[in-house]
Formats: C-alpha cells, structure tokens, sequence
C-alpha cells in the first residue's frame, strides 16, 4: 500500500496491522492532496490507513486476494479528468486504460471491469454516447469486458460534466512475485518509453498555456508489454508500477522510500519527446513528475534486464524502452539523477499540484 | 443485468450477446436518469448494454465470475447522497452497505472492498475523517475489509463535498443458484422489513419538508438475514434484490419485466412505519417507490417460504419480515397490488426522480 496512494488504485496486503492514530492534520482538502505526491501520501498514509487497518509499508496497484485457490487481483479508481477529450485519449479511455494497467503492473491479466458514473445533469448524450463508446472500444482493444457498473445523476453545477470510476479484477500470473520487498541492490530500472505524453498533452489542451504541439497522450493498456516481460524475465521481475499522478519521480521516490534504499535514475537515458521538454522547459516542470497513461517501470533482476528489455522492444508499442536505473543501497530513501560524469541531484516526490485532474 | 440499473451496483451475465444498436434519444441526461427508475433503464438498456455488449435480459446486483475455479461476485455502486449525514447514517456508511448488499443479494458472502474518493477543494478534514470513520465501523460490523482505493480532488464548485465508489468482492454461496430466469408462479416474495425508512429520513434531513420525525435510515449489511434464508432454505431461494433507488415497486417491476410472469403484492402485508406512510400521504408518494437501504427482497419456493420466513424473523433485525406477495403467471410483465376484497391496482416502477440523491 497505501491503498489510496496514486493514479492508481493502489492496495494492501492481505495481512494487515491495524494502526488507529490518525495523524493527518491538514485542516482541509485541497488540490494537492489529489495529485498524488507529498499530500496524497499525507492523507493516506495518515487518514486512510490507520482507519482502515492496513500497515502502510506495501505499496502496490492492486489489492491481492486469495479466493478459494484462485489468485485475484483487484483494483478501481476514479476519473475526474479535465477536459473530458483531449488528442489521443478521452477520459472513457483512461478509465479503461488505468484501471487495465493497475492490474497489468501487479502482474494480473485484467479480466472485467465495472464502470460507475457520475453524471451532471444536463450532460448531452453524445457526450454520453461518445465516452461510453470509447469505453467499449478501449476494453476491446485491452481484451477485457465491462461487465456492469451503476449510474448517478447529480444537479448541474455539483460535478464537471462527468466522473467515471472503474473497478478492475484481474487473474494474478503465478509466475511473478513482485513487490517492493523483493528489491534488491543492483537491479536494474526498465521504463517502457517516453514519459510526460499525458500531462503536457492535458495540460495544453485546456488553452491554459499559449502551447500548440501534435502531442498526444499515450493512454493505452500496457498488458501487451507487461506480459512479454513475463513471458520472458518473470523470474526476475521484481516490482512493477505504472507512474501516473506524479509521474516517474513520484512512483521511484514511493519505491525508494519502502525499500529504505536509493533509486538511481540515468537521466539521459529517459525517453522524452521533443514538444514535452520544451513544455516542461518553458513552464517549469520537471518530465520526471509529469503524468504518464500507457507506461510503466520494472524493477528487473540485473540478470534478466536485457532479456527483460529485449522483450519490451520487441512488442509494438515498446520500441523505445530502456534501462534508466538502478537500485543502491545508498543514499536510503531516495531518488538520484545521476549524470554520465558523476554529477547527481536529488529528484523528490512531486510536492503542490501543478497539473490538477489529468486523470 | 442491466448492470447499470438500479441503486444496486449491477451486473452481466459472464456469457452475453453484444447487441450494438444504441437506442437511447433523450436529449440530454437529467436527474431522473439516476433516480433507478424507467429513465434509468432507458439509459442502461438503450446506451450502455448495447455498447457494453451484454444482451440485458437478466438483472442482478453483482457480476458473477468464474475465476480458476473459484465462484466470485464483484459488484461497484457510487454514491451521491446528499446531505452527507442524516439521522442513522451517512455516505460513508451507505457506500459500505450499499456494496455489501449488492453483494449478499447476489448470494455471495462480502470478503473486501476498494473505496474510491472524489473530494470537493476545501472539504473539512473534520468532514473526511468522520465519513472514513463510518466507512470503517460499517465495515468492522459487515464483516469486511477495506484493502484499497483511490482519492481524487477536484476544484471548489465541482462536486458536492464527498463523493464515494465503493466496489466490492464476495464469496459466491454454492447453495445458492438464484436469478430471474429460476423464477415459477406461485413462488413467495418475502421481505425483511419495513419500507421507506431511508428515503424518507434523507427526503427530511434536506430540510425542504416542514415535517420532523424519530424516522432513522435503515441502512444496515443484510448479511446476516440473507445468510440465515441461505441456510435454512437455500434451495427455495429464487431471486434477491435489495430495494434501494426506484423502492420496492421498481425491483419488482423489473423482476416481472424479466420473468415475463406477474408479481401479486399483498399491500396490506408490507411493513411501513407510521412516520412513512404519513410522509408519503402528505407528499403524495407511494411507499412502495421510496428507497430502502437495509432491506431486500427474496422469491422463494413456496415450500420454502415458511422455513425463510422464519429464518428472516429468528435473526435480529428481521422480526418484521413478511410474506408480501406472489408470483402469477397473468398479466405478463407487470405488477398488482392486491387488496384482501378482491380489489387490484397497478403498481408501477418509478417515474421521474421525487427524490433525488438519495444515495
């Protein structure tokens, strides 16, 4: 866990340890606390979690259950992105994607999802019609069925034309073991490709930002490429996490931080596209804390890196995949960019929330 | 299903037949689309089942899953309700309960639930911590664990403080094979309780009424008494449903739409507290279309009736269960109240939205 944490619908171990005391104290919810850095975490790991008995010391992306002998994944999370389209992706899409991947990087094949809507009363029905077709069309193409779900209608003014939750259930691959737990020193981390896509794309097109670009936002379910890594390294795969609300930074900070040792990030070897840079240059953003949809890291074995990352190159969609990092021992807790010629920085946890509701 | 239809989170048969001719026309979506009634199951039989690809001719509360052997129920419900708190309950502990239910009346025990947030900008912590609290306490005594979730923010105006998905996993009951299509004339309906109560006490609590009462919601996990039906008769059970949105006349309705059968009320056998029916005179609603959030309705054999019905009154909170109708084969798909002379009228499902958000 925490089970509250990211983009992701996130989890707890089965066995829990209850932890009463509350010790959030924030006197209000703000924005931040949505964005999934510094004051999710707050909220959750103080809020959340000592009222929910889990112990907080597991973070995953899916609630691991045992059924009768029957290994279950299961995950759901809310969408609340705005605009409600954007190039490349709508927020039916990410509802179906997110969800999907949730399960994929806890290394289950999704199976079902359910939808829930929260509607504005006044909502037109082709938006409607157009979200919920994009919804089908995701689930088809991520082989998955939306099996139900419920509707809600509330007075125009009390939400934003359209929340979508989704709840995901998947069927855990009995040939991964992953978890933050079983990282060692010297494993090696793998991402999938280019990061930022999601959240400078949503970003722009809210008009917001005097930005064009042909950007568009890389929803998509990362199962095709979760599944070649298993298929090929499942032996040594050793963590799994799709860095969506806080991106790359927010997800290694979390694993670092469980694992009380350093993740060392070769940041020139971070995919990122030309039009993200250059956004992020102008407006001050690092692409390391930008939100990603249809990308995720692997903490692999060194022993099975290339195998790992050979597979990913070679499934559509993972051809520019690399290794850009490794686990040390030190410094513990933390997150290093380190430069080809020595020189480091610290890359923290995305603090404030400077692109509200990308997903 | 529809899986989108009622109150109830609600669900697909596993094997299903896409049918993609998207019939919904209302121009745009309004309060009564969420209200569970005939809007409702527009929406849900003429937009989301033909994309969705399920052929909408069952009606459950939960998807049921074969997962590697294991017999799951997964179901997802949002909810809405507002005020946020009201006497005898409140978000928090309807969206506990309103998952659970979904699932006993589906015939599965409740193991875990994912809690998903979407938080108004400038929500108390006061607010939050209370509701998570009550989430918690439901949970503790429904017998469930809380394993995970996501929280999402957004901006100040654009939800109405706290808006809570909650998705939910049980055990199927392998005693229990019930469904629509198991339905034959003469079968029993029994209900396990009074009616009205939470619909009325949310309708008060706004405060929009000059009318006070000691009216508390009946909110509640039915576990307990539908596990007591399954043990004493679980080979008479037919059919179950938990008569939130849309009350008692709207499930039954769509039971008798489904079964193509009719379904005889003996109004004079329904419990309704005095408080509720003196509301509803004065307002001018029948008790039968005001929702429950602690009660359910269960066909049973006629064999079997006498030994559920006592299974219900021998558990705590059931001493008020009733035998409250019959299943008849004439007039095909409808429902009639039948009065002790002889005297019959037509009980139709929910029309409209009276009662908006009333979970």
């Amino acid at each position: 866990m925490p089970p509250f944490e990211r983009g992701a619908a996130s989890v707890l171990p089965i066995e829990t340890t209850p932890a009463s005391v509350v010790r959030f104290t924030d006197a209000q919810i703000d924005m931040a606390h949505g964005a999934g850095g510094k004051a999710t975490r707050r909220l959750v790991e103080g809020l959340f979690l000592p009222l929910f008995g889990s112990s907080g010391d597991v973070l995953t992306d899916a609630v691991a259950l045992d059924v009768d002998g029957a290994r279950i994944a299961m995950t759901a999370d809310s969408f609340v992105v705005r605009p409600l389209t954007f190039p490349g992706g709508s927020i039916g899409e990410l509802a179906v994607n997110g969800t999907v991947n949730d399960l994929a990087v806890s290394g289950a094949k999704p199976i079902a999802l359910l939808a829930s809507f929260v509607i504005e009363a006044g909502l037109s029905r082709e938006t409607l019609e157009r979200e919920a077709r994009a919804m089908a069309d995701a689930a088809a193409r991520a082989g998955v069925r939306i099996a139900g779900g419920d509707t809600k209608v509330v007075e125009h003014g009390k939400a934003d034309g359209l929340y979508i939750t989704t709840a995901g259930i998947g069927r855990s691959d009995p040939r991964v073991s992953c978890g933050a737990s079983s990282v060692r020193p010297g494993d090696r981390v793998l991402l999938s490709g280019p990061i930022g896509d999601h959240g400078i794309t949503v970003l722009l097109a809210r008009g917001d930002v005097d930005l064009s670009s042909e950007l568009r936002s890389d929803t998509r379910s990362v199962w095709p490429l979760v599944a070649a890594v298993i298929d090929q390294a499942a032996a040594g795969v050793r963590w799994m996490r799709d860095p969506t609300r806080g991106g790359v930074a927010t997800a290694l900070n979390e694993l670092a931080r469980d694992i009380g040792m350093s993740v060392a990030i070769f940041e020139e070897a971070v995919p990122v596209r030309d039009p993200v840079r250059g956004a992020c240059e102008l407006l001050g953003l690092d692409p390391l804390h930008i939100a990603n949809e249809g990308q995720f890291l692997a903490v692999v074995a060194r022993e099975y890196a290339d195998l790992a990352l050979a597979a990913l190159r070679t499934t559509p969609g993972g051809e520019q995949a690399a290794i850009v990092g490794e686990i040390r021992e030190q410094p513990r807790g933390g997150v290093l960019s380190v430069a080809p010629y020595g020189a480091a920085r610290i890359v923290d946890m995305l603090v404030g929330d400077p692109l509200p509701r990308i997903c």
